[in-house]
């Protein structure tokens, strides 16, 4: 093998390894899955886990980066496209909710890595705070516009992810509480419809 | 001892652990607080936290409640109240925000509570259910009155509840990617400023 059929090889086998974890964990709806299952489904050596990722937490933790990453990437390509203001925060909102969606796993990994000193401080880095920043332009470009009121980036960021969030996390209190049994596309689309509209105009009736 | 005494003993015994557990966990910064520390911080026998709560699990989890019920009954007690609709939800958000300050361990309390399964089940009949009612009462109050839009009260509960939760959950993100070290009266004030700031108006711009 060349140097670059070895390098493919080995992307290919860490990329095999994350899409096995990411497709058991939305089968069973759980992030418990064992290394020998990720192993397996991946038709690889789990020794392999320990060689790319350290172990299974490294793992996990890498894949909800490469996951949240892919989101911050888009935000960055969203920012540079010309289109109003107002309809990029639509377009990023929509994504943040879409991404809940389509990894149903994604939600609880944060939870957990939030637990961790560690994993923390590596989403902090890589994902929070190039996430925060595009916010930061986002509302400075609007402000500029005339668009938007000026409001604390930091706060915003704080407001909108947490409201993003909540719909994913404990979905227990969902079917308990509202007698939703499953987050389906629906209500996924009608939550973030809600959200921005209470976002961009708030809930107070305006006389105009 | 007379009944009453007894009654009044056992309760006293039952709320000296469930205050000694909130004190350890507030002082020490984490819910990781053993059986034997709050028993003799208590001044009790450990044997009672199961007597009176089956294991430290079932502790946590009642002043988990206990905390959060009396919450839900303020709401209900301001709901009743001769006030204009806007005051309500100010006060309201502000009591929320200033319950996870003052506790600064039932952030960590909700989100463990919500990855156990019987926990959640109870927490959604005993705290979210409430608390989700008297926001659609809020709610429906408002556009009686011709001040509020009509919202989704379930949507609207789970937007305000995620984006306070937001600037308690994962501290260390908000070291690491904000430089905020804590969070400190000042900044939990302007945080709930800027929140109904923008859960009452929005962020457009609006020209009137």
């Amino acid at each position: 093998m060349t140097q670059s059929e070895i390098r493919e090889e080995k992307e290919s086998s860490r990329a095999h390894l994350l899409r096995a974890a990411a497709e058991l964990m939305t089968e069973r709806r759980s992030i418990e899955v064992s290394l020998s299952d990720i192993a397996q489904r991946a038709q690889l050596n789990s020794a392999l886990v320990k060689y790319y990722f350290g172990n299974k937490d490294g793992l996990l933790l890498t894949l909800m980066q490469e996951v949240l990453s892919a989101g911050v990437e888009q935000l960055n390509g969203l920012l540079a496209m010309d289109l109003p203001i107002l309809d990029k925060i639509r377009i990023h909102v929509n994504a943040i909710t879409a991404t809940y969606f389509r990894y149903p796993f994604i939600n609880r990994l944060i939870h957990v890595n939030m637990a961790k000193p560690d994993a923390v401080t590596k989403v902090a880095k890589s994902i929070t705070r190039p996430l925060a920043d595009a916010h930061r332009s986002l509302l400075e470009d609007g402000v500029a516009q005339g668009v938007l009121k000026p409001v604390d980036p930091m706060m915003f960021h704080l407001i909108l992810m947490g409201a993003c969030d909540q719909l994913f996390f404990g979905q227990n209190v969902l079917r308990h509480a509202f007698d939703v049994e499953e987050i389906d596309e629906e209500l996924r689309r009608n939550y973030t419809r809600t959200l921005l509209d209470i976002l961009l105009h708030g809930i107070v009736v305006t006389n105009d």
